[in-house]
């Protein structure tokens, strides 16, 4: 399926559902869908969505410096601004197929759907198959969106994969003209804004019922590594008084996480969470010396977020202290908030009103591309009901809502020009 | 040293620490004490302990079928009873240097006081540095005192340690006489029993300021692995109403677990630890799906543990069934408490007294060679204060303490002529 079927509504949700299939098959690991930023695969995959980009109509097909697909549809006139609609569609180890493939289809759709009415608009529409969000391969991430958004870190280029393999090297292999980047940002004053679409990744429309929401925001996140140091005893010769168990402590410090994440509800979305935890050199006799766990705190009020670390932070030290053990906190990244634009919400709303949708507004616990717009140009995202999460097999999207998807995004850029 | 100072007197502290650091150079890891059941390390430090068995005068000193260094101080009268003075030469790895060995230099330190004063006592000794006490390289342990209980497993000549090599093999790489195991078990009617000195591994003694202590018996034990199962999930997208977090449940009985142990305090001396647990599958921004932990309850006495076993399984049962997560609890390893015997103990206490101490009584938490013996013959075992616990470089016993215990010891031997 290389050329889409000419008699087939593109805004039909069978018919993307069947593209997110078969680009599915570009992986690096046959039997599952594991997509590295830059990877061979990713290679195939870009060729294949640049060829469906041209069969929609859109124009100057071309890998970017980055490795991003870009391609455009012009507007009705000259010097029209530009809205970039876009998504990724690297992927991460053993993942779905929707997460980042949906959103740039789901925008390919809409387009072609103008394309094929003749329709143009007084904007131009500029679709964007972004090369790396996932993060998995390189220290750093979001680097093809940040290259349009012109906050891209050249030092990001000499970062090694586990190969050792650059950033620049992968690049050049990718067929990305490196050299190019630095010419890559839009001008904002003559930017419309970014719109993404992407799966939920979350049960929040599955719970209320919705097949799609329209993001307030994108969470901010502050994540930490705590290291708890008691003292190491042999669980039968060493008394229950005695005892300066690192993991009881820890234990205690994971309820009183989850219990302070736990406190404040929607808007602010604040959500606590100890994904990781080990017990070093730990044997079924041994009390534990040592445990190392992490946080990641996020809301998408910056305040409730800060203040929910502070509390954190001291509620752990507490707990250590009462228990005569040292607990090491070194809170690391922290990403702001990043608020949708009201207006960009308001006009994904009214679209999908049009199809008789009451779409709910909830906030992005993920991050995603467009979080690098942040303060450079107006943002906004449509979430589609998805199961089972994400960045596993299991997730999904239902045809019909992801045909809701489109049609609603295909809505919205007609209103752009009402 | 591998010949005792004729001048010194055997029953001096420093002498036993000497030999003590002497041994230590029979490692299998240059650098650190590592001295794996039947070892190449293993067989020369079994050398050395013969050779300092026969030095102190005992007689007919071999390596028996199961690896075991045996020697005999005759007594005054034939047809006497045999009293046996053991304890283990194998250690785990990167251990230190005074569990096991502290007690086999100890009992040759007191049959050699005896020696060289030429005195003899109305009981044979008997003392054995056993070969496999620690169950690191073999899936079963306590192999060599088992044969002297009459409970030696033959099947167990076909375990295999992670190279491959059956303990068959082994056995016969070390010299040992594996054919003649069978005749090694110790008639019960003609043996007046078994008795152990071992640093204590805990930091009861330390507490209360007493070099030697007397055990009223070995801990039982009951262990179990756990698996707790929610539902994984993205860290940001999942509210935490919604969550079935399976290390927020995890946490909850870790501490209900605690709780439990520390509820009763001796002279039951019960014990309740999670030691292992592993969140498999985990990341900084996943919740955790999954979490497997271990538990280890230790009580001196059999119905104190039971009890404890049934409340810890009730309270994982309820946290999970609160929590909408399962627990799968499979309760393993199952071993009763073994009392001491009280007339030996009497004697032992009595024989500390003589040097003017007052040795408080305690449960051994850790297992020993010892525990064969329930229901066999008679047992007692005297602890020496340590520091820093066991199976650690920086297990330390001073060298005060294990010349009083080899004074007690040999105040014990005399005592059984008295």
């Amino acid at each position: 399926m290389s050329q889409p079927d000419a008699a087939a509504d593109p805004l039909d949700g069978a018919v993307i559902d069947a593209r997110l299939h078969a680009l599915a098959a570009f992986t690096d690991v046959p039997g599952q869908m594991t997509r590295l930023s830059l990877s061979p695969s990713h290679k195939a995959a870009a060729g294949q969505v640049a060829d469906w980009f041209r069969a929609a109509g859109l124009e100057g097909v071309h890998l970017d410096g980055t490795g991003s697909v870009v391609g455009r549809y012009a507007a009705d006139r000259a010097d029209a601004p530009t809205l970039i609609l876009g998504s990724h569609i690297d992927t991460v180890r053993n993942a779905g197929i929707y997460d980042g493939n949906l959103g740039v289809l789901v925008a390919l759709a809409a387009v072609e759907a103008l394309n094929r009415s003749g329709r143009r608009l007084p904007v131009a529409v500029e679709v964007v198959a972004f090369a790396d969000e996932e993060g998995v391969r390189f220290l750093s991430t979001l680097s093809s969106s940040r290259a349009l958004a012109g906050t891209f870190d050249p030092a990001c280029l000499d970062e090694p994969d586990a190969s050792g393999i650059t950033r620049r090297a992968a690049l050049e292999a990718f067929g990305a003209p490196v050299e190019a980047i630095s010419g890559l940002a839009r001008d904002p004053a003559r930017t419309l804004g970014y719109v993404e679409v992407h799966i939920e990744q979350g049960p929040v429309l599955e719970e209320c019922g919705a097949p799609l929401g329209i993001v307030t925001g994108i969470a901010g996140a502050s994540r930490a590594r705590v290291v708890v140091r008691g003292q190491a005893g042999h669980s039968g010769t060493l008394p229950m008084v005695l005892r300066q168990d690192a993991l009881t402590a820890a234990a205690e410090m994971v309820l009183a996480v989850e219990a302070r994440g736990g406190r404040d509800v929607a808007p602010e979305s604040l959500v606590a969470t100890v994904g990781l935890l080990e017990v070093p050199g730990s044997a079924v006799n041994v009390v534990p010396g040592e445990v190392r766990f992490s946080l990641d705190v996020r809301a998408s009020d910056d305040g409730v977020r800060k203040a929910a670390v502070t509390d954190i932070s001291d509620a752990i030290t507490a707990i250590a202290a009462r228990r005569g053990v040292a607990a090491e906190i070194v809170w690391g990244h922290d990403a702001p908030a990043t608020p949708c634009d009201p207006d960009l919400r308001a006009r994904l709303e009214a679209a999908a009103a049009t199809l008789g949708l009451d779409a709910p507004s909830l906030a992005s616990g993920a991050g995603h591309d467009a979080m690098v717009f942040r303060g450079i140009m107006p943002m906004a995202m449509l979430f589609v009901r998805s199961r089972n999460g994400s960045h596993n097999p299991r997730e999904a999207a239902e045809a019909a809502d992801i045909g809701l998807a489109a049609r609603t995004l295909h809505a919205f850029l007609l209103g752009l020009g009402a």
